[in-house]
């Protein structure tokens, strides 16, 4: 009863999860960055505009007109809104640094670990070309996975790099950004893999073998670019590997662990322009990437060119400077599944109150009253924030103690008409066992005591 | 180029609202809510099934077909999906006492205050048939209002009793759901304009005349239960004032204030099958409800028997008692905002690091220097959670200042090669102006002190 590749969280995993974006949020946060929030749907237009997300990703949007006939979308991505919203905001000015948490959609086909809503954790900077704005990514994400207790590897790379070594091979310029998507598969399926699709792309044999031999430089990150450095000799290439090593001069500054220099790496997405990102666990325990991201320094430019009239469109646009990253979050759940760094809730409910009421016809009346004194206490302890809950089925104790022993709720009030008419209610710590008996004034402070010494 | 009646929120709103949802989740778990999570698309003959929604709210649903060409929708609410989600987990058992704050979308007329895509707040129990379980509903929300600094009036009616009144004033049965409509139009269009919509729904004049006369009973809450239990003698009538007499009794236990019973409240859903609710601003600021909600015995249930076939559809029915209730967020931003009681923020940052580079080309390599020690203290205040921005325009110190001081960012740090190379910066008090020299090694702990005595 629930569309395919969609999914519910019941409250242990909506628990978890929310926890898990609340702690993401802090971290983002630390870093300066601020939260936005647009709306699901965008206009379909914005979303398959020339420097959107590109023809594969456009295949898979649900779309839906509205009641006014306007065809409309679902977001896939919040690189699109991003640009939409801050071109339709000049005054929010540069630096605009903001995070964003939440669904996107793809109607795509199902895959393990794959599904058509999932969540996305993305940071960006709008108006900084310093390269110190992409280690800043680069250091947000690493601080969330290390918080997390994972250990991951960065692979960087750099477009303009790339795109100098495809034309110092003598790779025609209509060839590069497609070459460069055959390059990326490199770790996938092999050089042999890569030479066969660069031939089926129309490249002559000896372009092929000058690129692969430009892309089988190896060595440390330092070793590699000083080698890059004094062969591939254009423009291009220089640039780019001047913005890796004042990426890497930032690194170390930021003490990121594992950001590993990959030439081959070079991210789907037609829409990076220079540094490129991307990361995976160190141990291969997931062959699908955490994280990835880059500079795009033209999207943003696009958008506010956008609605001018087409003729000029060329003149109107202006380059937005842009950098950021997005955590999959569905992935890094999966990650920190198989890493057992998941600990198991099943309640947001710490105390439980149990009112004992008879069950003789003449205890009827104390019984509504031990009903509405038990209401009474979980009502102190709820305005104190401490999650409360209170027996609504009339239960015996025995059944609401199994209740709150199963949901692993950690203590329980016990409120009996015998110990309460000589002022006292009985409280019970749920892993100890340990029961003790005090006035229903003292209750308040009791529980703020242990849950301030947690 | 956004949606019509679809909104984006810039990081001053998006902060606010993020930290009230903040605030109303802490206050459901201190109820004992759980969080759970449903996808924004639900099946569209889920959305349109019998005890959904109603025909009003089936065409504004955003409809679309997959590519599998299943027909989906985006959820108008979460009541649905909860019906949903508990059909399909059995193993969820009762009681199960869930919130969900989130987004729902109705491609409905756009009023003032009224948005397509709008955020809800909703708590609900399934399972238990205690008035506690309604009293709870009113004392979660009634602690939101009062935290949040809303003086508000809380509307309670009972179904059962309003069926029985119009049972009473002789009211064909398959007339009276659509007379309860009319009549929850009492407050809005008078006593007039109801007698006039009643008469053109077919009732005669002397049932009308019978109806306004019951409608017309005054007094306190108990006066006027008092009285209708000695007027309206029928079953249904007495089954409703017994539960609205013990709803009232936990009402003051709890020390919900502003409750009163309004016997013309209706609320417009079919799905009601007790107790209503509806909470308004006490001072008229905002004609639009805040909240509501209510009991309904039948709706899950029903959900249960779907997919069962459908000839014995009235025998696999259960009654799944559930009771809840539903924020409006939209419109208690808006009640926020004109009770002024929503403090603007502009970022979350609260230390801003400004690294002052040489312009003179000999003072390059140290300029450089410069940024990569003001990231590294960025960097010790980042990893210990303080909101931290750097610099990365390489902009002068005035324009930085004017930055920092627009963006109300309390406190700057400011980092120059002479102080530097004695080993000190500079703290700014952006809003005293006081000034402080202190080493690098020095500003965690400086830090911290102060947000820790905010």
């Amino acid at each position: 009863m629930i569309p395919r590749g969609t999914r519910d969280f019941l409250p242990s995993e909506a628990i978890t999860r929310q926890r898990l974006i609340d702690k993401i949020r802090t971290i983002f946060e630390a870093y300066g960055y601020n939260p936005i929030e647009t709306p699901a749907l965008e206009r379909l237009d914005v979303l398959t505009s020339k420097y959107a997300g590109g023809a594969e990703i456009t295949k898979e949007i649900y779309k839906l007109q509205d009641q006014g006939e306007r065809w409309l979308g679902l977001r896939y991505d919040f690189t699109v809104p991003l640009a939409r919203l801050y071109s339709q905001n000049p005054q929010l000015g540069i630096p605009f640094k903001r995070y964003q948490i939440n669904k996107c959609w793809r109607d795509g086909p199902l895959k393990l670990g794959r599904y058509r809503e999932f969540w996305q954790c993305d940071v960006d900077v709008v108006g900084s070309t310093s390269m110190l704005a992409d280690a800043e990514s680069l250091a947000v994400t690493d601080t969330v996975f290390q918080e997390l207790g994972l250990d991951i590897m960065i692979r960087v790379n750099n477009r303009k790099l790339l795109q100098g070594i495809l034309e110092f091979s003598g790779v025609p310029i209509d060839l590069r950004m497609t070459s460069m998507l055959s390059i990326d598969k490199l770790e996938k399926i092999g050089v042999d893999g890569v030479k066969l699709e660069l031939e089926e792309k129309g490249l002559p044999q000896i372009t092929i073998e000058n690129v692969m031999k430009s892309l089988s430089h190896k060595g440390t990150n330092n070793e590699l670019l000083q080698s890059l450095k004094n062969k591939i000799v254009n423009d291009l290439a220089q640039e780019g590997i001047n913005e890796l090593e004042e990426l890497l001069l930032y690194v170390d500054a930021l003490k990121i662990n594992s950001v590993q220099v990959d030439i081959s790496l070079a991210r789907g997405l037609e829409i990076y322009t220079g540094n490129v990102f991307e990361i995976f666990m160190k141990d291969s325990s997931l062959t699908s990437s955490l994280a990835g991201g880059g500079r795009y320094d033209k999207i943003i430019g696009h958008f506010s060119g956008l609605g001018k009239s087409e003729s000029n469109e060329t003149e109107t646009i202006q380059e937005v400077p842009a950098v950021g990253i997005s955590i999959g979050f569905d992935t890094l759940m999966d990650a920190l599944t198989i890493h057992g760094k998941l600990e198991p809730v099943k309640t947001v409910t710490k105390v439980f109150v149990i009112p004992i009421i008879g069950k003789k016809v003449d205890s009827m009346k104390s019984g509504i009253n031990m009903l509405v004194e038990a209401a009474k206490v979980a009502s102190q302890l709820r305005k104190a924030k401490i999650p409360t809950d209170i027996d609504l089925l009339g239960r015996s104790i025995s059944k609401n103690l199994e209740y709150a022993n199963k949901n692993q709720i950690e203590f329980v009030i016990l409120m009996g008409p015998r110990e309460y008419s000589q002022n006292k209610i009985k409280l019970r710590d749920m892993k100890s066992g340990d029961e003790e008996l005090i006035s229903p004034e003292q209750v308040l402070n009791w529980f703020k005591s242990r849950f301030e010494l947690e």
